[in-house]
């Protein structure tokens, strides 16, 4: 239930009969049956650690695959540590990679051709939503993922949380060693211009509360760069320091049952429901096992 | 030019010769002639200080005219002052109030009957944007004010930096005692739902990066809550304190050439031009004169 006065919310659901509660997004989850979910594969899991905390990143090589691969491979020739947090521009995004861009990469990471800004649409199986999307033909999801629609083509779409890959100008196609996370209102018109690598599915809280970046664009001075101190796959950690996510499979009932209601809700709250919802607010509900990250550095951040 | 690597196009821009070089939207604000701004009037203009700085919302008297009378009025008896920022829902809201809910409120101050989360649509003078919007018949601007409307009934959509008035559960239609502003995704479906009473036009940058509230909600405990120090309207400031806003009319040629541009990029980072754009991606530009808040409190926060 997510209101504006929780607490007085909570005494007056607790009060009334159970018979007349309406159901509610969160209880439709809650009832959601095992095989609901769907493990995300610890090789798609990009585990960021700095000294506030970690952050998650489901990768999506279904859509980037050779970003994916860039990414992972640089993941394991530990190229990310030691680089920054450099730029947090408010109600856009905030984007971590080499500020000076000066660090060389290994020779496997090359830039993706054609680039990956689209996919054929031909070959997903797309959950298809029945609101009006006010930038593709249709909107939806497929395999967990939030995806447009339009003319044989696919795409993911920049929603809160979603990763992409950050590029020079055109006709640079970016490689994954600038990554990027959304934290505003979903930018769109970025859709299609740019690879959309991923979803941020833990320590998000954390990447949107970083204070925004004095400079143009939100881009951080050299004192207020925040350092990255290690950056891999959750299939290289240790078992003791991986984490385990689950996404709600978004070609289930439960998954449709829990959209439907996002739109229409049912519970006193809600005198107009809105009859519709976007596919940037229905991204699929989450489980998680995560451990805590490294140990707190010695060293003085 | 919002993109992802700037210093590097910003080069490329620079050393581009000057007929070759595209329009942007910063460019078309930058020609806007003065007539094209609108001065907000300081008795719309609420001031929040805080030791961490100040928040600037605009009042919407035309959607919500008795929570506009609530709030000068509450504004204008100190009521609010010593107040908390009470609550950080990443991706949702940040609001603010008596986070106990016993303070007493002044006798002036009444709950709006009917309700004020929607009215007529008669007698607003729309500029309708020509692209679909997922919750209404059409969406657009009015009076510097993003506005959706359908049926008949107009009302303000719950945009990134929209200030809302917090209610108990149905049928409670909040005082504006309570309130909140937005700092994720448009949550959309809580349009018509409850009333919408401003824009953050300053200090947007202040609230969305709060640390998220650890309880249910992102409800703060005792020891996270923000003192809010003053809160007043412009009008009632020092001539030396007041701050003052411009906000591009939504009526004009510029706004119109420049959501249009918005939604149709033609500078070389965009392959794809979006085609379309929707309403809260293109609040109308500002300008301001904030003249520095309270001067820091001796005693340590």
């Amino acid at each position: 239930v997510r209101t504006l006065v929780p607490a007085l919310l909570a005494a007056l659901l607790t009060a009334a009969p159970t018979l007349a509660r309406p159901d509610t997004p969160g209880a439709i989850i809650a009832r959601a049956p095992n095989s609901d979910w769907q493990a995300v594969d610890p090789n798609d899991l990009l585990v960021i650690d700095m000294a506030r905390g970690r952050v998650v990143i489901q990768l999506a090589p279904g859509f980037a695959p050779v970003h994916v691969a860039n990414i992972r491979a640089l993941a394991r020739a530990h190229w990310y540590d030691g680089l920054s947090i450099e730029r947090v521009q408010d109600d856009y995004v905030v984007q971590w990679g080499d500020p000076g861009g000066r660090k060389v990469l290994p020779k496997t990471v090359v830039q993706p051709a054609p680039a990956e800004y689209e996919r054929a649409a031909a070959g997903l199986k797309l959950e298809v939503l029945p609101w009006r999307d006010t930038f593709a033909d249709v909107a939806g999801f497929s395999g967990g993922w939030p995806v447009a629609e339009s003319l044989g083509k696919a795409w993911l779409t920049h929603c809160y949380s979603m990763v992409g890959a950050g590029r020079d100008n055109n006709p640079d196609t970016g490689t994954g060693a600038e990554l990027y996370a959304v934290i505003g209102h979903a930018p769109r018109p970025l859709d299609r211009n740019i690879a959309v690598v991923g979803r941020v599915l833990g320590g998000m809280d954390l990447l949107s509360a970083l204070p925004r970046g004095g400079g143009e664009l939100g881009v951080y001075s050299r004192v207020q760069l925040i350092p990255i101190r290690r950056v891999r796959l959750a299939a290289d950690l240790p078992a003791a320091e991986r984490p385990a996510y689950e996404v709600l499979r978004t070609d289930s009932d439960t998954f449709r049952a829990w959209y439907q209601l996002k739109a229409n809700r049912q519970d006193s709250f809600f005198l107009h429901p809105a009859g519709a919802i976007d596919v940037c607010s229905i991204l699929p509900p989450l489980r998680s096992h995560n451990p805590p990250p490294l140990a707190p550095s010695p060293a003085k951040r």
